[in-house]
């Protein structure tokens, strides 16, 4: 008997079937960024994915899930990596300089053009079909705000920040970071990131305000 | 000779063009907010405002000059009462208590169900009609953030802020304030206002933030 995990062929593999699901995922992508989320139906995203019809189906019981499938796949694929990032920043041994690195990080992400591009989509749905943007929120700020909050616990038991609400605080944190640009974008359509010396600059001020009421000297 | 001011009939007087004027608006406000900005034509809001489409094209030369007033009207509404707040903020004797209750205000207007709803059409249009973000922007956020802005400079020359750069202060008062619930409503399709005692513990959490920043003791 082998040892070796089972590979899911069906997500991750090379197979046939795999690499059709991914060129639905592709051509859905594009379809739905282009002509929004009523103005893509499932005949043109198998066209546009040389598939059949039947395949997509297969495949995706139904549009709202494939956009879900989207929107999960294209949150995490930005947000892993900076996850890990924040749940090390309990180990931190200069919250300075970390919470600096952290802010520039999770900036660069949130600002990635087809994220935005996706963000202002679900936004723009969200009151016909809110699971969308449910989806969103969870995978996205919620799960950042969330792991933030759970870092902030283990720096104040730490000594190395001062709050009684590590929920609120990460709240803080994560929009002082952010809102300025991420808000400014969603508003104007424009999907170029800001030059990194502005992000930069942005990131490294927020983190001086969040110091000034969370730190502890 | 009559040294009345004239009355401006087209724009605010009461005669048949400023009532048929103001039906347009109205019936306007509600296609795009129910059917989007490309799911309504100036056939349907003549329809609906009980004009003819020549009478329509008389008051507006197109459908993105009708939005665009639309936005500034709604926009202009809730924020002119709060804009004359923000500058008389340069004159307080009590900033701790005048910034929290002006960061209620602030909150309350930005809440309010139809401007939510509003700019969630701006922005999931925003990539096709930059126009329409841009009016969004600088008749809100950008208008805010410059009142603020100014107000802060002359809190700072009085001696009761500390700060270098008072339009970075600003935007980080600005989004303190209504960021996590603007976000979230965003995102999750939900035009009920937040409870108010979870708005004010919202404010006053913002302020206290600010404060620690920006407070000069």
């Amino acid at each position: 008997m082998s040892l070796e995990p089972p590979i899911d062929t069906e997500f991750e593999g090379t197979g046939r079937s795999a690499r059709k699901r991914r060129a639905i995922l592709e051509a859905a992508t594009t379809s739905f960024l282009s002509n929004g989320y009523l103005g893509t139906s499932m005949d043109e995203i198998a066209a546009l994915a040389h598939v059949s019809k039947q395949t997509v189906y297969k495949h995706f019981a139904d549009k709202e899930r494939l956009f879900v499938e989207i929107v999960t796949g294209t949150v995490n694929e930005i947000s892993d990596p900076v996850y890990d990032e924040v749940l090390n920043l309990a180990d931190s041994g200069d919250i300075e300089a970390d919470l600096g690195d952290l802010a520039r990080r999770l900036l660069e992400g949130v600002m990635q053009p087809r994220l935005l591009a996706l963000r202002r989509l679900v936004i723009g749905e969200a009151s016909r079909f809110p699971a969308l943007g449910q989806t969103f929120y969870e995978r996205g700020p919620g799960r950042t705000i969330g792991a933030l909050a759970a870092a902030f616990e283990r720096l104040a038991s730490r000594g190395l920040l001062r709050l009684d609400d590590a929920e609120l605080a990460a709240t803080h944190f994560n929009w002082l970071i952010m809102s300025a640009p991420l808000n400014r974008a969603m508003l104007l359509g424009s999907d170029e990131a800001p030059p990194v010396a502005e992000l930069e600059r942005g990131a490294a001020a927020a983190v001086r305000v969040f110091l000034a009421a969370y730190g502890n000297d």
